[in-house]
């Protein structure tokens, strides 16, 4: 089928899922869950072979994002579960106003219509996405990238497959058939029949879709994430903090790719920061990571020079670009001209020092004294997420539920007229 | 100044703003009322010299939109009291979490940023926006319509002036000097300087900013407005309905411009429609309305044949689409496939005719029983309005202070690691 005629199958199937209760949306997500563990064979087997086509060609770090296996697999499917079990975000009535003139405005959560989802290699992104949205009311149309096509599409049939199980319309969940740039486009430029566009994904993707989509788009996940060690930070507390965002899971979002270091502690602390990153990575055997100095970094510690474009990168790999700088408002500067808006962390016994930054750091999120690495749905409590979003506009941080809705006014009367 | 040196001081201005309190916004809120209601002489004289420059060239609808009178001016500077006496939307914390690893999470209110709006003829709107915009902590880049360009002008060297007197930048509130259609085109495109672009106004305007726009942007005001007419309506009550909605202002976007009539009570009510707003208002002296008929209204009564064009027509005029269907879902089919997705109502005492329509019309506001012409910001409590959302992503409808502020996640910890 082709791009459109998917999305025209989509947009049709929208007033019948806006009809069924939140009853029968939550025995389709659990029927789809058990497709998905019952599937496990064909949906490893497909994986296997994703694999094998993206090995040579991509790093280490992004072969991990695409596995899977049996234990990825029932961790997806209970997080259909998860995601089951939340409260139905539409339908209810957000606000109620009875008006002197005798109007009875009522705005009332419902959902967008069809959600679009460009992603990358992540597989799980498939059942995650498909789960919030359906929960949501909305009909999604899934846009996989080509290395994790294969998986995608055999977790989209288990999915489909616990659809009709359930005799439910299994064009609730849609996944897009090409894989080349021209489908993406088709979706970016879909008016009307498109109500949201997500994309997960890298820098391009996202610049792509700042550039060219026409439909509502929400930007997430590129994460420049800074952590900034204030001249009044436990120091230990701020190598573990670093330790843990730049090295527990490099390639993703959350993952911090620059340190800030207040030039009152820099000599004391980049030292004990090259022998945790460094040495004694190395010496036990764990990738090092490599450090890529600013001038006043260099004069420190050793390590790579930094280019300009050092700061401005989202790495997803072992390597960190270092800064010093001279206090918490330089920091403040520095992160405003380099961050891409995700997360940010001071480390800081400094009451004020951690107030500045909170109130001038314009990020979706903003850290006191801990990991970046915490910006995520189930870590903030929304149960599962569609994304983080990187922009102001709608949402702001990890999408879930509630920001995959949007409202209406429903306005009684009885003949008034203004 | 060029259109970009306004946007690098508008966005330079922004921290100056998020620091000052919520008594200080107030008293600079009311500095600008007053200044206005002082400056109202200079504003009439550039009012009147826009008045004469447009007159010939606009329809006296269009006229009427874009006349100041002394009064007029008094109920701009009212509408900033009024705002002045709303609550701060940000600053608020929204939610706040404390997860089970002692990270306490707070969702709290900040303002966007720099926030441009691209205007038509309604010299009111530049008042309206520039307190809405203050109010909620953001810096406000005001492009007016050419025709309305000079009166906005002395407008926001009032509001400025009002600014100097309470000691704040005057940056705070700015008008594009530049009217030509390359000043638009460099807000849509200012990335990283636009926080969010709210054009207000025709639908060329509004596709303009959907095909060109790469900064966040809003559509707003396109209404194409149906009122359903259903066979177990109080035919009276439509009456009043759809004369109100027609008649009491033409030009504004709440006003209904296409009835749909249940094919039940056509042959009754439809001669009591031209009776009402054709014969009965000529007979006054009043512009009876033009009724665009499709062929089974014309069946009913005389009127001008409608074209295929007039079911997807903002007219904003004495004109009104009329087309004859069958029931509730049909008139459902209607709307999907010809509104812009502003205000709809229908008019019934059949509690399941009125259910399925507030359920399947996917509007901002859906009616029972009342007139279109209550979509409003002040009508639905607001205070105020920026303007109304016909998107359905960040805000729907009436957009007041709530829908001009965004959120950022403020995460305190302790150490913790992921």
């Amino acid at each position: 089928m082709t791009t459109t005629e998917i999305l025209q199958r989509a947009k049709a199937a929208c007033p019948a899922l806006a009809r069924i209760s939140s009853a029968e949306k939550d025995a389709a997500l659990l029927a789809m869950a058990d497709a998905l563990e019952a599937h496990a064979e064909p949906i490893l087997e497909a994986n296997r072979a994703d694999l094998e086509q993206a090995r040579g060609s991509v790093s280490p770090v992004m072969l991990d994002r695409l596995a899977l296996s049996p234990a990825r697999i029932r961790a997806m499917a209970d997080g259909i579960r998860d995601v089951a079990a939340l409260p139905d975000p539409v339908g209810r009535v957000l606000t109620r106003v009875e008006r002197p003139n005798g109007l009875v405005i009522e705005k009332t959560a419902v959902a967008l219509g069809v959600v679009a989802i460009i992603y990358e290699s992540r597989p799980n992104v498939t059942s995650d996405a498909a789960a919030l949205a359906l929960k949501s009311g909305n009909v999604c149309v899934l846009r996989s990238g080509r290395q994790a096509h294969g998986s995608a599409s055999a977790i989209v049939d288990a999915l489909r497959a616990g659809l009709r199980q359930t005799g439910l319309c299994e064009d609730f969940v849609n996944l897009v058939e090409d894989t080349s740039r021209a489908s993406a486009a088709e979706l970016m430029q879909a008016v009307g029949l498109v109500d949201l566009l997500i994309p997960r994904g890298g820098s391009g993707l996202i610049r792509s879709c700042v550039e060219n989509a026409r439909v509502p788009c929400i930007q997430t996940g590129t994460g420049i994430c800074h952590i900034y060690v204030d001249k009044a930070a436990d120091l230990d507390m701020a190598l573990d903090l670093l330790d843990n965002a730049k090295t527990s899971r490099p390639s993703v979002c959350n993952a911090a790719e620059c340190c800030l270091v207040d030039a009152a502690v820099a000599e004391r602390f980049l030292p004990m920061l090259k022998a945790r990153l460094v040495d004694a990575r190395a010496a036990a055997g764990l990738p090092p990571v490599e450090l890529r100095l600013d001038a006043r970094a260099a004069a420190c510690i050793d390590g790579t020079p930094a280019g300009e474009q050092d700061f401005d990168t989202e790495f997803l790999d072992y390597i960190l670009a270092v800064a010093v700088v001279d206090g918490v408002e330089a920091a403040i500067s520095h992160i405003a001209a380099h961050s891409t808006g995700h997360s940010e962390a001071i480390v800081t016994a400094d009451e004020a020092a951690a107030a500045a930054f909170a109130a001038g750091v314009d990020s979706a999120a903003v850290y006191i004294n801990a990991s970046t690495r915490f910006t995520d749905g189930g870590e903030f409590g929304l149960g599962c997420e569609m994304g983080i979003s990187t922009q102001k506009l709608h949402a702001r941080g990890p999408m879930g539920l509630d920001e995959l809705s949007t409202y209406k006014y429903v306005v009684r009367g009885s003949g008034q007229i203004r």
